[in-house]
């Protein structure tokens, strides 16, 4: 099978890659390395199955070209930073509703027939019952960048009911492990390079969210994309339980031997406006098929601390 | 109060400037005149209150001009021509979800607190249960027309929970009556213009959906901006029945004197790709507000026929 990742350089996008590349599949990246790294990649080097293309989805030729002879595509390219919204209203329109409109007209032209899209738990906001369920309502995002999801899925649901696309479309939990290249870790790890005797944590570090690691993530998607086989497939995909914020400070402290660090809450129920201080996914539909996440959150984040300190510190 | 009302020389919009001037608003009308006519507001010539920028909401300075000084926006300007956008795919995406996102981002610069925003039914697409509440999930359309609505209430979503706007989103049933420029009553008399022997009826006529008349469509959002104070109020707005298109062929081939004409169907269970062909909106939440359809479906459709035969016949 061939197979297109968009943001295929990026943390989600490279692992990905490299199970797709195990399994034996040709493989085409998409990326306009604005937050991806080709270095990610540089263990396939010379591997004639995988090719790169330095490319942005905002140009609708390119991703058509691209997907000229694609089995299936991966869209996983989104803009990673959900607060630089709040100051550039209009990146999240384009980098992911607008892009993800560019893939799917891209695959109309070519005939391509199906799209796995990254989603994000943003999009349900803060008026469902937690944990969450794919059928919660009202889906009312309270971010840019949920927003922006919410205008991909939705697109992605209307080629499928006008063009005959299949889909499979995955609402993630907060994704870390080696190779993160933004979220609250990578935050913490990069605040602390620049002064070790204090810790910043924006809001009051009750703020409780499920994490996942990618390869449990990858292992997820692959399954799911195997298994269901409606037209229009969402899943919710995320770890059994949330952790708080407080405590991915503290992990962080330990593992750069930091301990002395003072952690300074900058108060408030919410890190940024926009950010929903509550977030864990009912997985009960995703378990059903045969997955679930084997490390709670707190193993999640102990492991991807560990990862991204090795990295960075 | 100053209300701006995108789409004010529209079908929808010409019915709620007219209500809102005699309520002795301010109004000022933003109208690219793409389906609007300056003719449907030609009963207000020379009343200082009103105002009529031609002008477009993809043009981003335009309605942030617009928008200084004004204190609530009615967002009602949208593509209506549904099928056109299986053609043009990128056409909903531009004038539905971009121009909302500019609407917004033009009320943030400018400090203009209040929205008011049309959307649709279509957004639920037919996974859902019928009569469909607000809360119905999931919320899958399968036509462009309602991604790109959906995408807008994302936004409109977003920039409340983010920026403190107010709104409030209105999911429209099919909406009917004098000045209608589109849909099915339109489309029956245009095409006995071209052809009195034969009435083509797209898809087997079985297609069953709720009509409201545009009077009463006007009573019910002013209704509501008026009664419901949450942050953002999202409310269905139609009739409390049913009706199906062959009645509607029916009812125009009656008024226009062609009762011999033949009805052809063109056949399926639906008109065309991304057509939802059973609609009905549960309207409980704005029947609890205050207000319920006075007419049924039909009786609706037979006013709006005979509106619409008597401006175009």
């Amino acid at each position: 099978m061939r197979a297109l990742v968009t943001g295929g350089a990026g943390f989600i996008g490279s692992h990905l890659v490299d199970r797709l590349l195990a399994q034996g599949h040709e493989v085409v990246v998409f990326d306009n390395l604005s937050s991806g790294r080709t270095e990610f990649l540089a263990q396939h080097a010379g591997n004639p199955r995988l090719s790169i293309l330095h490319a942005d989805l905002l140009d609708l030729g390119a991703i058509t070209r691209a997907i000229v002879g694609v089995d299936a595509v991966w869209h996983l390219a989104a803009n990673p930073d959900i607060r630089y919204g709040m100051e550039h209203t209009d990146w999240d329109l384009k980098q992911n509703a607008v892009a993800t409109y560019n893939v799917l007209e891209a695959m109309r032209k070519a005939g391509c027939k199906r799209i796995a899209f990254a989603s994000t738990s943003t999009i349900y906001g803060e008026r469902v019952a937690v944990p969450t369920p794919e059928d919660a309502a009202p889906v009312l995002p309270i971010s840019l960048y949920g927003a922006s999801k919410l205008a991909g899925e939705a697109y992605v649901s209307a080629f499928v009911g006008t063009f005959g696309l299949q889909a499979w479309i995955f609402r993630f939990a907060n994704i870390i492990g080696p190779r993160g290249t933004h979220g609250v870790i990578v935050d913490f790890v990069e605040k602390l390079k620049k002064d070790r005797t204090r810790l910043e944590v924006l809001g009051d570090g009750r703020q409780s969210k499920s994490y996942l690691m990618v390869d449990e993530l990858v292992d997820a998607m692959l399954l799911v994309v195997d298994r269901a086989k409606e037209p229009i497939n969402v899943y919710n995909l995320g770890s059994s339980d949330a952790l708080e914020v407080r405590r991915i400070a503290e992990l962080v402290l330990d593992r750069t031997g930091q301990r002395g660090a003072r952690i300074a809450y900058t108060g408030g129920a919410r890190g940024w406006a926009g950010d929903v201080p509550r977030m864990l996914l009912d997985t009960t539909a995703v378990n059903r098929l045969g997955w679930k996440a084997k490390r709670t959150s707190e193993e999640a984040v102990r492991e991807a601390v560990e990862a991204i300190v090795a990295e960075r510190w």
